[in-house]
C-alpha cells in the first residue's frame, strides 16, 4: 500500500500520495452574509456584526474564536488535541489572529497571503501533516467588513461611494480540522491530494477598487501551472473555484486562460460571486477577503464533496498584495493564489 | 543510518532524525547597525538608510531584494533553485516582502510572527524540506527603524522622546537558504536538527515601549517546553539566544526561568542586545524587528558555529503581537517565540 513518496511535481507542485484528510469544519458570518444565497448553509450567522464586541477588530476575533471551537465541538476534539494552528487574517499584524485564538494555548504559524490565506493554512497544514510532524492540525482565516475598509480604505462613517468594480469584504471566518487518519467511524469531510504553491504576479495594475483585476493574473498563473505540472485538463474537476475575483476578474481570469489555449468558462466558480445576490445585496463586483473562500469552502464546497456531488474541485484562493501605505505611495496591486485539490470520499466511487 | 522517523517530540516539539542544511546566508544592514560592535560581520552596511529608494517602505524592500540575492550569489545558486520561499516582515499586508521578494518569481509562503519571523520562516523552511516536498528553499525577513516607527509609533519627524525600555528597530535583512544535503564540496554554515514553535503568552502587559518585558514570558514559555520536551538541560547549549528582549527583557526573561528552577544565566545571549553599544549608540534597551535575530544570526551565531567555538546552539526569536490599532484600542501586548536547535558541522567533535 505504502508507495515510494515522491511529492515533488513539476515546477512548483506538491502531490500527496497519502492524502491529508479534511475532518471537519465550521463556518461563522456575519448578518449581511445570512442574508446572501448561500446564507442558511452556514453555521452560525451573526444577529448583528459586533457579535456582542466592542470595537469591529474585537469582532473579527471573536469570529475566529467561535469558528474553531464550533468546529472543535463538531469534529469532537479537545483543544489540546490540535497539534499546531496555522491562521491568519488581513489586518495589519494579524491582530485579529492574535486576539483571537491566544485562548487556545496552541502553538501558532502566523500566516499572512492576503485572501489567499485559507490556501496558504490548509496547504502549510496538511503538509506539516503528511510529513510526519503532526497527527492533527486546525486551519483559521478571518475577514470583517468593517474593520477591511477601516484598514485598507475609509472608516464606515466616512460614507464613500464605492465604484462597481468593487468587491465586498465578507465578515465570516473558516475553522478546517485536518487528520492523518480518518476519526473513528465518521468520513471525513474531504482529502487533500496535492497542491499548487503561488508566485506573485504584478501586472502593474493600481486600482484598488478592482481587486477582481489585479488578482486574476496570479490565479491564472497558478491554474496553468497546476494543470501543467500535474498533467490534467480543465475537464478533470468537477469545479476550478477561485476565491474573491467577483464578476469583474472573473472576466479577465477566462481571458488569460483562453489565451494560453485553456477552456474553464464551463467548470468555473467564484466564492465571490456565490456569496452575495450582487443585484439585491448591492454587493457590486462581489465578497471577498480571507473570509470569503474560507466561509464558501466550509459551507458550500466541503458539502458538495462530501455529498458526493463533486469528486475532485480545485480550491484557489486569490490575495490583492496591498496596504493602505502601499496604495498611498503609488504602488501596484500584485496579487497571489496559492491552489489545493480537494477530493470527495463519497464512497459509490470516490477516486476516477 | 536511516532510522525511523520519529519527528513528533513532547508536547510541541519536532526533532530532526535526518537534519536539515542550512547552506548559506547573508545580511544586509543600515548604517547605525554597521556602527555597531557587529558592524564589520555583516556581508553588506548601507550608506543611507533609504538604500537609493523613494520610501522608507521600498528601502525595507530593497534590503529582502539584497539580502537574498547576495545569498543566492554567495551559494552560488540560481533563483530557479529556490523551490519555495518562505518569508515575511512587520509592515501591515507586510508590503516590504511583497514588493521585495516579487521579482524573484518564486512560490511564497508568507509568515508573520512580528520579530519571531526569522525562526518561523526556518522553522517551516526546513520542515518543508525534511518532508520531502522540496529541495531546497529560502528564508528571508526584515525591518527598517524608519518604516516600524511610521508603522507602530510617530512618524521620525514628530520627533517623539523614547523612554528608556524602549528598543531601536534594527534596519536589516537577513537571507538564508536550506538543503536537503550539503552542496558539492561545501560545508554548510550550520545544521538545523529540531524545533519548538511557540504558544501566543499574554501576560496582560500593555506598554508597547517596553516590548522586552511583553515577549520574555512568550520566551520562557518556550525555551522551558523546548528543554522538557528534549530532556536536555542548558548546558546543553553553548548558547541561548533570544531576538530582542533587549536589556529589561532579559531580566524578566532569567526570572521566568528561575521561578521554574532553570538557570540560563551563564549561557543567554540576546541579539537585540548585542548588536548596538546602547550607550555610545543611544539605543536604550536595545535592538528590536524582525531583522534583529536574522543579522545576527547570519553575521555572528552562524560564524561561531562554522568555526566550531559553539557546538550548538538555540535560537529563540521573540515577536511583540501589537499593532497601532490593537495599541490604540487599549488591547494587551502578547508575545511569541519560537525556537530551533542550530548545530555546528565543523569537524573536530561535530556532535556532543
Amino acid at each position: 500500500m505504502k508507495e515510494e513518496r515522491n511529492p515533488i511535481l513539476g515546477k512548483q507542485s506538491i502531490v500527496l500520495n497519502e492524502p491529508v484528510y479534511l475532518i471537519e469544519s465550521a463556518s461563522v458570518v456575519g448578518k449581511k452574509e445570512g442574508e446572501g444565497p448561500l446564507g442558511n448553509l452556514f453555521d452560525l450567522v451573526g444577529e448583528d456584526d459586533l457579535f456582542g464586541c466592542k470595537s469591529w477588530e474585537d469582532a473579527e476575533s471573536c469570529l475566529q474564536r467561535e469558528a474553531l471551537s464550533l468546529s472543535l465541538q463538531k469534529a469532537g476534539w479537545k483543544q489540546g488535541d490540535v497539534r499546531f494552528l496555522f491562521a491568519g487574517d488581513l489586518l495589519g499584524q494579524e491582530i485579529a489572529t492574535s486576539f483571537g485564538l491566544e485562548k487556545f494555548e496552541r502553538p501558532l504559524f502566523g500566516l499572512y497571503g492576503a485572501c489567499s490565506t485559507c490556501a496558504l493554512s490548509l496547504t502549510l497544514g496538511s503538509l506539516i501533516i503528511a510529513g510526519g510532524f503532526a497527527e492533527r492540525t486546525a486551519c483559521v482565516t478571518s475577514s470583517h467588513f468593517a474593520s477591511a475598509e477601516k484598514e485598507f480604505r475609509y472608516p464606515l462613517g466616512y460614507g464613500n461611494q464605492r465604484p462597481l468594480s468593487a468587491t465586498w469584504t465578507v465578515t465570516g471566518s473558516g475553522a478546517f480540522l485536518l487528520a492523518k487518519a480518518p476519526d473513528g467511524g465518521k468520513r471525513p469531510r474531504a482529502a487533500i491530494t496535492g497542491m499548487t504553491p503561488g508566485k506573485i504576479v504584478d501586472f502593474g495594475l493600481k486600482d484598488s477598487m478592482n481587486m477582481g483585476a489585479c488578482m486574476a493574473p496570479a490565479a491564472a498563473s497558478t491554474i496553468k501551472q497546476h494543470l501543467q505540472d500535474f498533467g490534467r485538463r480543465p475537464e478533470d474537476y468537477d469545479k476550478i473555484i477561485t476565491g474573491d475575483l467577483g464578476t469583474v476578474g472573473q472576466t479577465v481570469l477566462l481571458d488569460l486562460l483562453e489565451k494560453e489555449e485553456i477552456d474553464i468558462s464551463g467548470n468555473h466558480m467564484d466564492c465571490g460571486i456565490e456569496i452575495y445576490d450582487a443585484k439585491e445585496q448591492d454587493t457590486h463586483a462581489g465578497g471577498s477577503g480571507c473570509g470569503c473562500s474560507a466561509v464558501v469552502l466550509s459551507a458550500y464546497i466541503l458539502k458538495m464533496l462530501e455529498e458526493g456531488v463533486w469528486k475532485r474541485v480545485l480550491f484557489a484562493p486569490t490575495g490583492a498584495l496591498l496596504s493602505k501605505t502601499s496604495f498611498n505611495e503609488g504602488q501596484a496591486v500584485p496579487g497571489i493564489s496559492h491552489c489545493l485539490v480537494l477530493e470527495s470520499l463519497y464512497p459509490d466511487d470516490g477516486n476516477r
